[in-house]
């Protein structure tokens, strides 16, 4: 049977660790680090909402996700001097925000847009799972900073976002995957939860094989047991009953 | 209780058609039909493969996608004047290049890419999973074509791919959602599915709420069953034992 | 001598056909069929006008056109992955755009935008006159829903508009060339011309040649014959005296 | 009846003028001037031919066209900083391309390409019709540049082309429309020819009106006129029996 | 010891002169030379400002720079046709632009922006020096035809600005490089400096070598040295005290 | 008379800082802090050269620059998302690319490109000279990398570069201004030296004012102090004798 780096369980999360106010300017700004995987995660609040908002005294939340050229073993050509964003990186900014904007009441915000900066440092697998998990916290802050300047009816986020990532590896279910794994799964599964274990999103792929519902269900209860300890670790950080 | 456009029960497709050798150059051409959503699909041999995989002997299968401008109640906006596709369009053949390929031994196609392109020539939900449908006949075409060329040492593709979509509306599940029940869901899921009911990808996302694990195991099965219908009305079309 | 396809005489047209009401949501929407080609004209009302008719009080016609990859017989790179549409395609459908202004008084449609968007399901030659021939129903049709809103002065169209390709190849006048005629033709005109047979437009181009005004006078003679079967053609299918 | 600008008969040119040797580094180098508009127009040899020439030991003449941001009456944006170029950009450098290759015979070139650049310096009316005028000039001194490293079996170019603008303004024909005729003509026709009085290329648009075959014949033969005074400049320009 | 083209001494500018009124529409137009590097300097008034100066009540001067694709020994290509302008061209129109504002009191123009567009028609070395020394009196020209709409409290500009380049060539300081000195130079220098000798910018880039702060010295004594004498042929071709 | 955030003397730096192997796949990997100021600057060795030098045998460094979104007090849109690096980013990293190529003998490195990407994590004033004082210290583990695979016949590099900002501030002198320092000064240098002192790159701007020669010096000379404690950190971090 095969062995994970430095002998970790299948189903065990990596070292998982935010690390809150890591930049000065941003309403909030967290380090998110699974593993080797680091990426910052800033928000900020912009007065103004998107053209099919305007005018609706309701906000916004949204994300831009970017990897520095050497977050990985080969450099990648910069995204800015390509002149696009490639479609991975659409796809992956567009998950990021549908999950943050799943625990906002976005009517209580005002015609302000948080935005969500994910950029990814270093990059060893499961760079989106940490960019929503570390958004969370960055936009809890954020959220607590337009506190001072607008006044909520009812609070404007009700409980956590958190995501993992899981797979099949040669047969066996593993949680958490890094580079290496994910390479190799035949299946892999992006996880999306709140805090009271209802799902948000759930997107399975197989490149290299396929899976059965059976599968889907063995793989959707690993996630949920790592995605529980995540959402623990960020209300930890945050020091704050919601 | 909520009644569907012409009382169609919950768990049942609308009229679903493949017209094969819709236009006379492609090697393979269908126009799906999924209810008032039209979708062509065309398969074409391009001699040559991507970078990634010159001179290893191996083929690829790839896919793009387009909406006519005035495929939807409104106008939007034609891509190439733009300048770029969308996000979700990118997101869209991402999808499509994946399953087609989840059905092809690439190692038998020899250094030829087959490209699909699907273009809407009418929208009312489920674009995505229509072109998957479509696709999967106009790339069986596209290789028995590519058989007068090439010589096969095992089947190229040993079964079909067949996708729809299902959600969450109003706490009730439904296939094969139209664009009025998909604007209104809950949930969304779309479905991949091999012949023998094994899964390829599932892309489950909540914009309005959020779904358990029974839920999306409702969901699931429902599709599948939906799917068998789909799958028998390709090999009926195609004629063909594979 | 030579002979065209199907024995077709040099000053025949071919089967020429216009479908209406081929897509549901335009306001007009027409399948322009000369032979083998086949062009999608959609008509679109959008509320609004380009800059600098802001304040005017009158409308815009204009017109986009695209081609589907594998409209042809080798498939053509997606101009929304090229990022830009090539400079035969803005020359086409600015010449589309001209046309259809040459029949409607701008000033009767309020300060709304008509769009003509040209889509080639299939390209056998003549593509531009196809578009131009089909979207004068299109055009038609709009308008006729417009009015449902804005109400009019004097008729906002007095008269229809077609188009058709002819040229010198071999020696001898063709009209109505399909595309190996086409590739061969040493001289090759588009002419559009109003119902009342005055000329809105020609364009004549020697790729591998030059010619006479006598052989330019004999290329237009042919013309108009081919525009009034042409228009003859749309009356029919409008149903209506204008 | 209407008077134009000093007195000049409607069928007179304005002054033409063309100044070889404009610039130091292009082979061919022609400021070509028609009244107020300067047009200078470099022909320069470029090693190599586009991909569908490769291997073939054919050249290729192309061309393209700028204008300086200031050379109208209001400034027009850049294009290198709009990033593309504009339609009408695009419409004018394939008009001279096709042009020049009227006179060329591409099989004594080697695999050269001769690249026409005609930027206009100022703009009153005829830029395009200026630009192929002079780029004809510039075209036989690269050529007889190239003559210096490629022997040719048969001359290269066998006689000169030229182009003129003429139109229809309130009812009469007019030679060489400067800027404001232009704007107020009906009908509006670029006439290329060859030095035998053959026609290379017509465009005749009628943006505000429409015009007859008679009005055709008679603009046509207006230009012809005024193009043999244009070919005789080149000549004497040139000082150069072909 | 190296001598230079026509014995020029090493302190000595090349010819250098400026025409007034090169083309007829822009508001201020000027052709710089600098032996043989030729730039037209066009000034345009346009009215309106960016976004940053909105509701200020202050004007903007700012510039672009562009070559024609010919200017030089070898075509390169256009900036158009590529989609973007090279980072080199953006850093010269930014440096153009920084040394116009450093002699117009913004807010004396009211809401206007004037634009510079500086384009090489021939390139000899210098073309950004040439281009600063030419704007200047384009854009003294610009501001006295604003005085028939603006009335200015004071001044808005008062003093001239010019720009040379200076380089260590073979271990010698030399004034006013051409191309091929400065394809060479060790050191090159840009320096710009007001009519009073004090300095606005010194640009000093070492690509094949370093220097001493003592050569430094040396060099921007040498540069203003000619800067004088190009300020007051300024001064001259303006036949005005300011 | 003005004091500086937490009584810094005028002549003094912020507190600087090299963190060598700040990530783990790049061949050299830096985190530079000048006060607040925070850029990774990431050493990439790529195999091949631009098209100018292929086939010579020789290699080639150059530098790309970034700012993530949120690094500034305000945040500024991402280049990707706009499709376009700014004049400023592109007039950055081209001065990066010289500096690190002042030090290196480009012969030495076979046909391989270091790339060094500097990218911002926090910005308060000074970015490009942190970029290129952290650069250096990358470029030169790069190099040790490098030594695995190509022999070097002499040392690659033989000094050590670095850079600071100078300027004048309420008619003061100022060493390494911070961001509001930067944005309130008069005059503002960027200085680029050598180990033994030697000037590669003077850029002094006067955004607000202009300044004399004297002034010059006085800052070149207060630069060049401020460069001596930096090349000297740079020694320490880098534990190795040149």
């Amino acid at each position: 049977m095969s062995t994970r780096f430095q002998n970790r369980p299948l189903d065990s999360l990596r070292p998982v660790k935010f690390t809150r106010f890591y930049t000065r300017y941003a309403e909030g700004s967290v380090l998110a680090e699974f593993g080797n995987t680091k990426v910052l995660c800033n928000a900020s609040i912009v007065p103004g909402v998107p053209k099919f908002l305007k005018g609706s005294g309701t906000g916004w939340v949204t994300a831009e996700y970017g990897m520095l050229p050497r977050a990985t073993h080969l450099r990648v050509d910069r995204e800015a001097v390509r002149g696009k964003q490639s479609g991975r990186t659409q796809e992956i900014q567009r998950l990021i925000g549908r999950s943050m904007r799943s625990i906002v009441n976005l009517k209580e915000l005002g015609e302000n847009t948080i935005m969500l900066d994910c950029d990814v440092i270093q990059a060893d697998g499961g760079t989106r799972v940490a960019s929503i998990s570390g958004s969370c916290i960055a936009l809890v802050d954020a959220i607590s900073y337009l506190a001072k300047t607008v006044s909520f009816t009812t609070k404007p986020i009700s409980q956590l976002v958190a995501a993992v990532s899981v797979g099949m590896v040669r047969g066996q279910p593993y949680l958490d995957l890094d580079y290496g794994e994910d390479s190799s799964a035949q299946v892999d599964f992006n996880v999306v939860m709140l805090e009271d274990g209802s799902l948000v999103e759930v997107q399975g792929t197989a490149e290299h094989g396929t899976y059965t519902q059976e599968q889907l269900n063995e793989l959707i209860t690993l996630a949920r047991g790592g995605l529980q300890q995540i959402i623990a670790l960020q209300r930890e950080v945050l020091e704050l009953d919601l």
